[in-house]
């Protein structure tokens, strides 16, 4: 497999690089960030899903994250949103379909399942590419994302769960099949309404054993999409339905950007680092 | 005096805003961003000035100064590093001189004397705008920067000596006289090489009553900038020639970028805290 260092910035006493490697799975190159706390590791590792119109940039820039994961000890990989380059199939007046927008899942209706398989990627091809580059331990694993990128991390998290230690998410969509963003995107990447339950974290939640360490959710309550896309109570709903334990935390004030993102993501790096090195 | 908020997010308890206010002394609109922590105020701030191409927008999106300075209760204000609008002359074929490179002087040669005077903004125009509009204590000011705005903090603090408690610098250019950036700047902006020395630190810090105060400068050794643009064994030397108390740190295998400012910002932040409630 070629790797290919795009960048490598010395950053807290670690490694913030960014990689390009060729996916077999998106049939594409893909690029994504990985941050290397000091030492030698095998370090755990916390994925950051990002959101629409995303890319590894983002939270690498904006998160403020290395701080933390230096002094925690964990490795940060944050993927890309979607396949990307010429070959790759895109709604150019849209940015909530298409590239920056792969909603995580394997798409399966043409011409998006040629190379929109964002949740094989993310949940087998990466970590696989990574264990074997970089000084990971892919037995602690753990996962977080924001909005589209927070819908990843709870149907990734849900769906596997012996993969990941803990599940958290910054105003995440938890409800694709009810609002816009979600109804867009799954009705164009997949071939039946029958498979959108598939990813979709309300439905999920009842459909998979239970975990017992609580998954972590954060909301600004000054956030322009709370209402429209987000609306995490069906989410604490279901949880209540399902005896999911969950810690559903709303922040007055905090509005959808990294602004908020970065006020909590230190949280959410020692809730994620207390389940990877318990 | 016009004000205008452009944006206005929570961060760490406290807000991150950007403003547009009508400059007189630059004579068009300019925008700065102001981080205000926590509490009524009055608060006291530091100045960060950033380098070459950059806007407000690097340092208040990447620098990761939020959580501290409202752990700190210190305000901090990053202007632009230029005039802008089209009415203001630029080469554009130079991302090292015109828009986004005003090196923080009064241009006395023309076209560029018309609009480039940051000297005089960042000084008395800007924190008077800020006194008169925000919760700030304008006798408790410090200021820092990084690269060309390292130049623009050394040269505004050696020259001030009652304004700014404390002076740091990530990066700096310390001897412009002596560099290919300082020389083509200094050389357009003002009529006569006799002009120069006024805004070259490894001069003023002999011309102006040293401070008790040691001043602070940070400096990554993998710089790609380091001997060609910054050399600052000059500043120094200078210092050392002139009585000022220096603490020049040099750092194995950070670059230029925010990711080796990030890293120290924090150190700064404190530095400089010190000063402003001591």
């Amino acid at each position: 497999m070629s790797v290919s260092i795009i960048s490598d910035w010395k950053s807290f006493g670690g490694r913030q690089k960014v990689v390009e490697h060729a996916s077999s799975t998106c049939g594409v190159p893909m690029q994504f960030a990985i941050f290397l706390p000091p030492g030698d590791g095998p370090h755990p590792v916390l994925y950051f899903l990002s959101g629409l119109t995303c890319s590894w940039q983002n939270v690498t820039e904006k998160g403020g994250f290395q701080r933390l994961a230096a002094e925690l000890g964990v490795a940060i990989v944050a993927p890309d949103t979607s396949p990307r380059g010429d070959e790759v199939h895109d709604t150019p007046d849209r940015w909530d379909l298409g590239k920056g927008a792969g909603f995580y899942v394997n798409a399966t209706a043409k011409p998006w399942s040629e190379h929109y398989q964002m949740y094989a990627y993310i949940v087998d091809e990466l970590p696989e590419f990574i264990a074997k580059n970089f000084p990971i331990d892919p037995t602690r694993q753990s996962i977080t994302g924001h909005s589209m990128g927070g819908l990843g991390a709870l149907v990734i998290g849900l769906k596997n769960p012996g993969k990941y230690r803990a599940i958290s998410a910054f105003s995440p969509i938890v409800a694709p099949s009810e609002v816009q963003w979600g109804q867009d995107a799954l009705g164009a990447y997949l071939q039946s309404p029958d498979e959108w339950p598939a990813y979709d974290p309300t439905h999920l939640v009842s459909q998979y054993p239970h975990r017992d360490r609580e998954i972590l959710i954060d909301q600004g309550k000054a956030d322009s999409f709370l209402d429209t896309q987000l609306r995490p109570q069906r989410f604490a709903d279901a949880c209540e339905a399902a005896g999911q334990s969950l810690n559903l935390r709303l922040h007055e004030g905090y509005d959808h950007s990294y602004y908020f993102i970065s006020t909590f993501l230190g949280e959410h790096l020692e809730f994620h680092a207390q389940a990877l090195h318990g």
